[in-house]
């Protein structure tokens, strides 16, 4: 069978405070035209369909609209799960009903093992969970990290397979080896939540939902498809777009069909003079989100707002040649932000007493650590 | 036909800081006894699914649980419409796959005119709505109340009688001659919100939501159903239940079904001494939630605590006999929560300046008030 892969749709996000519910809007129309034009058998979207646990109204008309006209009005059948950004009690209203007309909104883990067959294919729908979930589906005390739980969840998984299809796994997570961009939230608290490649050998594709760059992973049989739209300075340079897969047992290929954003993020690099110059900003897409760097060393009083005149949708400005320790602090506070919290911990704690931490005391932060996370995750 | 009528559920709803899912569940499961053994068509809720426009996710698996039960277990067909406690927005979602197990949840304005059509009866699902919803809906400017408003949208559901069915309408407001209890939010701006009963005239049966008294309304033809538990101490003596209504044309009938609460809602009166007597408290359910009387006069260290070893759910303790300027404050403060914002003003007005308000200055506040109104329900 063939199947669009997308995810990450994150709606309700904003850009830097600019509501990108348009943008969300018209990157969906061009996912259902490709789906159209390719005559996929299913949609798959593989977690985050919106960006926060309580999103707004808006976010949830615009959410509303969509799955109708996906489902009701085109008629396509869809495979989706909850992401770490959904809050999966919240999203399971309507999931007893969607089923009857082929939308499969997975948000349990106990709904991963009765798999969704079509066509050719059974497809394991894989909601993103928390260690704790695993432990009390398995009756399990040792399962601590999602790697160990992943290990269990499999071997169930692979009781299941039907050796005349091909094995589909829809799932959220960070696996093993992939790329990151600085648009993901840290799901990650000491390497606890990441998943070895080696584990999903079995299936014929893995979509992957969590990773917003489509080339954060390559690996022959798993893709994340990335977000539909850039969410962040970090995905600048990326294509955006769905995977087509088609799915042959033993013989899956997948193929990126890219998506144009409605209004593209991009950065300029000049003078301030220069980029208010008439014959300048008007050789660029002005309505596009823009990040500034600016090579002025001189305050320019009202800079913003002059800036906003031209360029509506600026995200950000950026004095390249600020002072040399303003530069300094600004590297320091980004790698504080890069370094996962057990890090932060070990760096903080030799930083004050001189001394490392011993085995012991680091194993302490990593469960206390874990626990804040599931509490975290619970609200 | 015969159907079940319920309304102001609130789920999630807390009685003093006391949590009420388990008896909001359990005064479910007598809804649905009742429904079955009275063999009846359908469940009508007349709004207030939930008690707040953003539910908890512990309030939302048991309202999913709950409707899944309702109608996807137990088959019965549901018709049902959003209160002001509700986001309608958010209760929106899977409604048009709802529709397709005869699970109808109206939610807007416009779908109230088109009925659902069941056996013998035209059903009128009119959700709960600002005057602003009809103003653009009828695209009529003057619209200003929810009287006029109630005038344009009964006589567009008029059109669509079919003059050999029975008419019911389900609906959520306060109608004009019911008597409120503490329980219910004031909808009321300046009696802004009121429903004339004689608008009504021509429904075989209104199915009202909104006051959680069965009786705070005796008409011919409508009833409050009233909430499953009691909400608020002013609800002490009152009966709780379901409507059971047969509607033949032109000779519509109804019963009242009691339903009994999990734990009732009591006041005790006596001394600390009596009330911490064995005899005493041995002779009452002491697992009810309570409010005591004491009649004592002096201090007694540690009251709530030791009562509360007894009684596990006060939810307040009164001194009967306090002083008494502490009385009269407290009957002060109570009068001016019971006043409508409109009074409030002019009785601040003409407490500062010794004049009354003149009828332009009463104008401008009601619309004012009115704006507020709208701009805090739009949240």
């Amino acid at each position: 069978m063939r199947f669009l892969h997308t995810a990450d749709w994150h709606i309700g996000k904003k850009l830097h405070g600019y509501d990108l519910l348009e943008e969300q809007a018209d990157a969906f129309q061009q996912i259902l035209k490709i789906a159209k034009e390719e005559k996929v058998d299913a949609i798959v979207v593989a977690g985050d369909l919106y960006d926060r646990s309580v999103p707004s109204v808006e976010a949830i008309e615009v959410f509303n609209r969509m799955i109708v006209e996906m489902n009701l009005q085109e008629k396509f059948p869809v495979l989706a799960i909850s992401g770490n950004h959904d809050s999966s009690t919240r999203l399971e209203t309507g999931g007893p009903w969607f089923i009857q007309s082929d939308f499969h909104l997975n948000t349990r883990l106990d709904q991963a093992f009765e798999p969704v067959e079509m066509k050719n294919t059974q497809f394991f729908l894989l909601p993103y969970f928390e260690p704790i979930s695993a432990r009390l589906y398995f009756d399990n005390e040792e399962i601590r990290t999602i790697e160990q739980a992943m290990k269990e969840v499999i071997t169930e998984m692979e009781k299941q397979f039907k050796p005349d299809m091909a094995h589909v796994l829809v799932s959220h997570f960070f696996v093993a080896g992939s790329e990151k961009s600085d648009s993901e939230t840290k799901l990650m608290v000491g390497g606890l939540d990441t998943v070895p490649l080696s584990l999903l050998e079995s299936f014929d594709y893995v979509a992957l939902g969590h990773l917003h760059g489509k080339n954060a992973l390559q690996a022959e049989n798993a893709r994340y498809s990335g977000s539909p739209l850039k969410f962040s300075l970090s995905e600048m340079s990326q294509k955006k777009g769905v995977w087509i897969v088609d799915t042959v047992v033993d013989k899956t290929t997948f193929e990126f069909k890219e998506i144009t954003p409605l209004r593209d993020l991009i950065q300029l690099e000049g003078s301030f003079k220069e980029l208010t110059t008439q014959e300048f900003y008007e050789s660029i897409d002005r309505e596009s989100y823009l990040h500034i760097q600016l090579t002025d060393r001189a305050v320019i009083p009202n800079m913003m707002n002059q800036l906003r005149q031209i360029y509506p949708r600026v995200i950000g400005v950026e004095r390249l040649f600020g002072r040399e320790v303003k530069e300094k602090n600004r590297a320091a506070k980004k790698e504080i932000k890069a370094l996962a919290p057990t890090e932060l911990v070990n760096q903080f704690f030799s930083e004050v007493t001189g001394e490392q931490l011993t085995q012991q005391q680091q194993t302490w932060i990593k469960d206390n650590l874990a626990a804040l996370h599931q509490a975290e995750r619970g609200k």
